[in-house]
């Protein structure tokens, strides 16, 4: 089960992760925060967090409960590209 | 960065695992699909699903939106637990 991050993804997975990462991007432009600011406040390294931002990290589930948490952002705000 | 799943983990991560675990299972069964049809489906081993459903694993947030495409939920109908 061990997986790193330099696993081969699917272009499919690729996609789905940037499309996440932008979301998040924007939902914290929104609110005017800037990456740093967030990255700290939701117990990230600012690196890690851009990574994140830029779809290179498939997040754990409770990484992502800290990010809407931090953006005080309901899931179907970030993940609402999965709609039909 | 590695972590593994015997990490300890704080209760209040316990807690948010098994109410998605919980969600998930509830899904699936308003769906009338057995565990193991359903791990089938969305391409996991049945015992890994089993751990999903009962909290014990931090899935991966691809691995989230497989489980999303394959009860064909929106992401509020089982993280709904998160609203305030």
């Amino acid at each position: 089960m061990l997986k790193n991050r330099f696993m081969k993804r699917t272009n499919e997975e690729k996609k789905l992760l940037q499309a996440l990462g932008n979301n998040i991007r924007k939902a914290r432009e929104a609110r005017g925060i800037s990456q740093e600011q967030f990255a700290m406040k939701a117990g990230f390294s600012r690196s890690y967090f851009t990574e994140i931002e830029t779809g290179k990290r498939n997040i754990s589930i409770l990484n992502f409960m800290k990010i809407l948490k931090g953006l005080d952002a309901s899931p179907s705000d970030i993940i609402d590209f999965l709609k039909k």
